[in-house]
């Protein structure tokens, strides 16, 4: 028997525990093509609080359905041959102890299941820096705001997953990078993994704080939480700034309308903003692969993780994303 | 003896009579390459509200000096052999009734000083159509937004001058377009300009309005107010929309922040946000001459203009613009 996590009702502001139900999902017989995955890792992610809600052009939980989400774990019964007994995969069905996986509905979530490569990483690396937030970090960076060596580069949210990710990423190819993180010891985090400055957010205004780290203003900002840090970079932003906007964790769980007062910089300083979804850049995967590869097998992208034990504390870990419970990627271990 | 507007304080909100003063310019002998000009029209440009800001990585007005901005005029007195006693001319040293040019300054306001071509058109047409609006048009909405035949385009303020030669540019090039004007009056123009659908901002939430004129959505949102305005088209946003940010007129004369609801669509729909500035179209102004031309030649776009006569009126037209005084494009004739 598996257990899995349910949407009982949509969150309005912040999700909370009873937004959530563990069900006991029914022992179906696997249809040919079909294999059966007992969990070893759970992903939580920021942008499943988007799917928690009805929205156009993207996929959204269902009420009284699992919840799903990127997973590694064990094949233990098969009937496609391209997946084995014993071979560690990497899917979609996430939010649940065993899944049954059907690879010829593709590209769910952005990835389609396959078994891991020996990149000589632990497998769990496979949900954040090899993963969709190391992947969203990695195409925003470089495609959405075609951040290049020599640029100054702002990111906020920088202990989290992608933040994390996309610091060190900027310090191997050659940026300026300030990162933004809440409290001493994020930011010390932040600084360990390379960050030329960083801003405490809680300390005091973003704005004070970008101008003092970056008085020559910035050429790019990566944008996962919006509100003042966004404003701030408005304000910071030098001509022709490209900013990635790859999460609003300030709006997701507010209903206050995001309130800009230097929105008038973006025609000023002809400033790009961009919105980006990991899942558009599916057919450049083998060049993230290879590219992060090298960046994690030469240590300029190492692994950082806060690890949650047991299916059941699930959706606490996930709450916890949006109060910065976790330093790098959050998961769940089972 | 000439006469110029000045500016004697910088506003905070909306300009007022009391932020300009009319002064005396001194009679000063022409420099060798310097050419006089007796101006015949001069531009008032909701841009100009900016540039009575101190501002950063852009051009301002100074306090106790003359004011500029586009104008046409007749030379009369003429110390530079290409512009010669009798040549009508474009230049930039508008908001006096006699200027002082010198060419080799170069493309102040994004136009170097030029000798009207005959076009067959009226010489304050290179005020608006052949001028910075219609350009500003232009190249934000085939460059910046690169709109094309087919694309679902909204565009705000399209009564005024810029946004009535985007509608008119929008339908000569297969777009359907829905344009917002305030009052059955202006709304009635950009009907007659040929917009499939024409919104009434003054009627009813813009939102509403713009889900019904659009009920698929929109592919380019061209933006010369910001506001409720943009917040709707984040709303109606298709996948990968584009939004030209050309203007703010709702915001430049508040001190509110800007509110956005829909903020998150950015995400969702991955829609990029550019702001643009004519003056780095500057190299691209020959193709800008030859394709408008060949629009107006055609009459697919046609001159539409509100005249304030005497150069007295100056601030008043300049600050009817923010109160949608002007159907088409503002002008001051001497």
């Amino acid at each position: 028997m598996s257990r899995a996590w349910s949407l009982v009702r949509r969150p309005t502001g912040l999700p909370t525990a009873g937004n959530f139900e563990l069900i006991d999902l029914p022992a179906v017989p696997l249809k040919e093509g079909e294999f059966r995955v007992r969990n070893t890792w759970l992903s939580v992610d920021p942008y499943m609080r988007a799917r928690m809600e009805e929205i156009k052009y993207a996929p959204c939980f269902q009420i009284g359905e699992p919840m799903y989400g990127s997973a590694v774990g064990e094949v233990i019964e098969t009937r496609n041959a391209a997946f084995k007994v014993g071979d560690r995969v990497y899917h979609s069905e996430g939010w649940r102890e065993e899944a049954i996986v059907d690879p010829s509905l593709g590209a769910k979530e952005g990835v389609a299941p396959f078994v891991l490569p020996d990149l000589g990483v632990e497998e769990q690396v496979w949900l954040h820096n090899l993963g969709i937030p190391g992947g969203t970090g990695y195409f925003a960076l470089f495609r959405t705001a075609g951040a290049k060596a020599g640029d100054i580069m702002f990111v906020s949210a920088a202990a989290g997953a992608v933040g994390s990710a996309v610091v060190q990423m900027g310090k191997a190819r050659g940026m300026t990078v300030i990162g933004s993180a809440g409290g001493p010891e994020k930011c010390a985090f932040v600084k360990s993994l390379g960050a030329d400055a960083v801003i405490d957010y809680k300390a005091g205004p973003v704005l004070e704080s970008l101008r003092e780290a970056a008085p020559e203003g910035i050429d790019v900002y990566f944008d996962n939480v919006a509100g003042d840090h966004l404003d701030a970079a408005l304000a910071c932003a030098r001509p022709h700034a490209r900013f990635a906007m790859c999460g609003m964790i300030g709006v997701y769980n507010e209903n206050q309308p995001l309130e800009l007062r230097n929105s008038r910089r973006i025609i000023q300083a002809r400033i790009r903003l961009e919105g980006m979804y990991f899942g558009e850049f599916a057919d450049e995967l083998p060049v993230f692969y290879e590219d992060m590869g090298g960046m994690i097998a030469r240590g300029e992208v190492r692994s950082v993780e806060t690890v949650s034990e047991g299916i059941e504390t699930m959706p606490e870990a996930f709450i916890g994303l949006f109060s910065g419970r976790n330093t790098g990627k959050m998961l769940v271990k089972l």
